[in-house]
């Protein structure tokens, strides 16, 4: 049998990854989220910040800036090349063990089911309380957190469209969408773990 | 304090309707729907059948056919005074008592906290599952399921942007989607009771 994967889609500052960690501590399963992309590192031979930066947060082809990317003799930039490997080792996680992931794209690479029988959340909360979320998780930097938020939205947005051809949020694509603002995480994490 | 709404959205055939019953009866609260109907259709002196084409499915102004519709002195059309008074029904019903009120953009409509403490709630499911269910519950018709189902989430989707200014099924004005269609209705009802 197909093991069961919960990918969680996140907008940033949602709490999607306190939210997954903690569905996998009370499920006993493993969550696959930072760990993911030190895999992918060791894998690819790309050094670990790059990767960070190059995996979901860029702003992915056809846009200016990509003219400037490297790319190789096959035509691919650095940030195709992610993105298969990316591929790759979230399949074999999934053909390996139960398991939440976090972020990745993982709800659009692992959709036709003979990947992995897979519950696919997407979590998000609004602009006020996702602000106030990231001082208190992340502290206070030079850029307002209106910014901050803006910047990151975008960005997994236009890296989610390009690479799935997907509307990023669109409540069609998810199983369950929780607002984690006016639901609070905990009861986010025990919705999840019951449908599981 | 504010009484607690329940408000269900949902794609045609995705069973939103049964479960908004199944949760109210869950609750011991009421559920209003064809009722709402009707009690427009009493406080307005418009016809039942006028209404119920006209409150949700008629394609709003701004469209060519709009230019053929009556209008008032004001320069309302009868969609923009069935707009107003529904929304009126709504909020006096949210004042009124705990209740699930289906469709209607209760959940715009009711947004404003000062009108109620409610609930939003998304229910939608893939083609194949909504093809399936709507000839088992409403039969089969001369059309053929696809295009009874993409002319009815066209008009919804249609009047829900025009009259609330929203992306209809954009998880984030909604507290809580779920896909009827992978997780069932049951479990659609339990989560929904249980998040009341």
């Amino acid at each position: 049998m197909a093991n069961r994967i919960i990918t969680i889609s996140r907008q940033f500052g949602s709490g999607g990854r306190t939210i997954g960690r903690n569905v996998a501590d009370k499920l006993g399963i493993k969550c696959y989220d930072q760990e993911l992309i030190i895999k992918m590192a060791e894998q690819s031979g790309f050094c670990h910040d790059y990767i960070k930066e190059g995996s979901e947060y860029a702003v992915p082809g056809g846009w200016l800036a990509n003219a400037f990317v490297a790319r190789y003799a096959n035509g691919m930039s650095n940030q195709d090349r992610l993105w298969i490997i990316q591929t790759n080792i979230i399949r074999e996680i999934a053909q390996k063990e139960s398991c939440v992931i976090v972020g990745r794209c993982a709800d659009a690479i692992l959709e036709k089911e003979e990947y992995a029988d897979s519950l696919k959340v997407f979590i998000h909360a609004n602009f006020e309380k996702r602000a106030e979320r990231i001082v208190k998780v992340y502290g206070e930097t030079d850029v307002p957190s209106e910014k901050r938020l803006k910047d990151k939205d975008k960005r997994r947005a236009a890296y989610y469209q390009f690479y799935t051809d997907r509307k990023w949020g669109d409540a069609a694509h998810y199983d369950v969408c929780l607002d984690s603002g006016t639901l609070g995480i905990d009861k986010c994490v025990d919705i999840i773990s019951q449908l599981y």
